[in-house]
């Protein structure tokens, strides 16, 4: 996931300001899909805006692959790194917390503050590692659906949003909890990866599980398979972002030629561009999450057993907007398009709107006015 | 580079059948673009018809990336898999060696024959290693020219033709030695790579140049950065596909669940299917030839200092026909036609066809007779 070019300014819009992270504790035991119990969990949530007394003004918003908690706001005043989709939520944006109480968790089974793979396992005392359940988005749904009920006291939830791994909260939400959410507004997702986007996943982990320091998962705290994660980022960038982008971003420049020494320093910007993303990532991000979501990104698929679409989304009462982006090649607009198709012949309240913007699948985070128009006339 | 997916049997054609490898050894000093000198080089080929009285029904084949001498025939009658494009090269195939000499070699800088990195220095009786001169297109192209004429016998060329990284050796031929070539055919290639393509192509070489094994190019024959290397061909290796292909061919097809014994082996077919391309290409193919290679086709840049294609293509006698495929993403046709175009704008006799395939880049490789029938009737 790309941070957002610039902290954008909404018309009239304020913003979210100073905001701080609180933990949820669960401990109640949680049993995931595949059968497995851990006795509780914590989830890191950021919340902006105020609950309504009914309590039916949330909107939940559900990060993506390396996304995290803190879609909004700074931090400190000398914070000068806005939440990941500052951009989009904030007093008077399209996700206006002068209305909404916007709630962003991070996810179940994640490594910036909620119980995954570097938790402590509370019957062993040390860490989960590759003893941590496989976390599907099911599951990661499920988790959020405690916090907002049974912490957070929300009612129902007038809208849940995301794209990309969010995006797939955000139907996965719809399916299991239809009585309880009024809206859903996907972007840039899919309701099943297909080959290309599981074997790209498949090399980034390969070369994670094959950095020797990866050791079976149990490294330590702040070590680990840094060069394998890197490698694995540096590639899914490239993913994230789209051909006419790159060329436009970076073409073919070539940094200061002094600089590259040997053949195989960075020589064109493209390359010194990725290897920061990579760099930066290793220091932020833990390489067992990065395997977990990966794998629970490939194995999401709600065609089910039947391959009818359609027949999964039965359940669903949402009215759902299904928001594709032109150059997005990681989910591309026809796996977006099929969403709201299905949605449609299973005789939902349902549209699709497709966004011609260049920047490849990380479009859904840029600045786009004609996004914005589309988010804040959904939430109306 | 994919192998074609059967061995076709070309309407009326035979097969080239058991060949045998050359190799050319040039004793004349060979300096480098870059300025460096080798004493000699030594260029692995191999060729199928003859060369007629004249020296003028000469084609020479260009291989790709990971490809090399072997292009067509068997070496031996148990030998299971012939030449990379025995599909397009054999008696009555399209270029048909009934008629034509055709010949092959691998390139400068390779490791399947060829003086390269794993070659011993006469100077230091050791490998080159790193101490390689770094090789460009032109260079490959060089070293070519001198096997054909001062070895072969080539007085003129009739064809060159190649796709990928044969293509821009074919482009490189036509503006090297335009009083020598008479008809170019490049397929699915570039006259200058884009950010994308770049990003790919640094994220597979710090794949190599971070495994532990790689010991700055200096690991022994046989050992090297197999991690690496697996890692970085097995990304290139989605890039050589399409979505599309992927789909058609494994989809979300799952191998044996009971295989799967952890989370983190193949789970699907599209999964076992990259690794055992990582692992068998580690078996055959040197890491370093491998850096050397993708830096020259990251260099490859043909619109020079003015930025106009044109301009370098001034020289061109050749008739060219650039041949593109719809579902090419690393090498799209956008890129191809723009050739064609520049040689059209610059005055010369060039054509552009855009073959209808859904398997990718290597579209070029597969059985596609509406390409075969562009080149057979090209080489009229």
């Amino acid at each position: 996931m790309q941070q957002p070019e610039q902290v954008d300014t909404f018309a009239h819009s304020g913003e979210v300001g100073l905001v701080e992270w609180h933990d949820y504790e669960s401990s109640r035991p949680f049993t995931f899909q595949n059968g497995d119990t851990i006795p509780g969990f914590r989830l890191r949530y950021e919340t902006y805006g105020k609950l309504n007394a009914e309590g039916s003004n949330a909107i939940l918003v559900c990060h993506a692959l390396s996304g995290d908690h803190h879609c909004a706001g700074v931090h400190s005043i000398r914070d000068r790194k806005p939440g990941w989709w500052n951009n989009m939520i904030g007093p008077g944006k399209p996700i206006d917390t002068n209305r909404f109480f916007v709630i962003c968790s991070n996810c179940l089974g994640g490594c910036q503050g909620s119980t995954g793979p570097t938790s402590i396992n509370p019957e062993t005392n040390r860490p989960y590692h590759l003893d941590f359940p496989v976390v599907t988005i099911g599951d990661m749904v499920r988790a959020q659906h405690r916090l907002v009920t049974e912490e957070l006291g929300v009612q129902e939830m007038y809208a849940v949003v995301g794209g990309s791994m969010g995006g797939m909260q955000v139907l996965e939400w719809g399916v299991r909890y239809p009585e309880f959410v009024r809206r859903l507004l996907p972007m840039a997702t899919t309701a099943r990866q297909n080959a290309q986007a599981i074997a790209f996943n498949e090399v980034g982990r390969l070369a994670i599980v094959q950095d020797p320091n990866w050791h079976d998962g149990a490294y330590p705290p702040g070590q680990g398979p840094h060069v394998g994660l890197a490698v694995a980022r540096m590639m899914a960038h490239i993913t994230y972002l789209s051909d006419q982008g790159l060329d436009q971003k970076f073409g073919r420049e070539r940094i200061s030629r002094a600089a590259a020494r040997t053949l195989f320093d960075a020589e064109f910007q493209v390359e010194s561009y990725l290897r920061y993303q990579g760099q930066s990532f290793t220091n932020r991000f833990d390489a067992n999450t990065y395997l977990y979501f990966t794998k629970a990104l490939d194995r999401f698929d709600l065609y089910g057993e039947s391959g009818r679409l359609e027949e999964t989304f039965e359940a669903i009462r949402a009215r759902t907007l299904v928001v594709g982006f032109t150059s997005d090649w990681l989910f591309p607009p026809k796996q977006n398009r099929e969403i709201a198709l299905a949605l449609l012949r299973a005789g939902k309240n349902a549209g699709y709107a497709e966004v011609d913007l260049p920047l490849g699948h990380d479009s859904f985070l840029v600045h786009a006015p004609e996004l914005y128009d589309l988010v804040e006339r959904f939430l109306i």
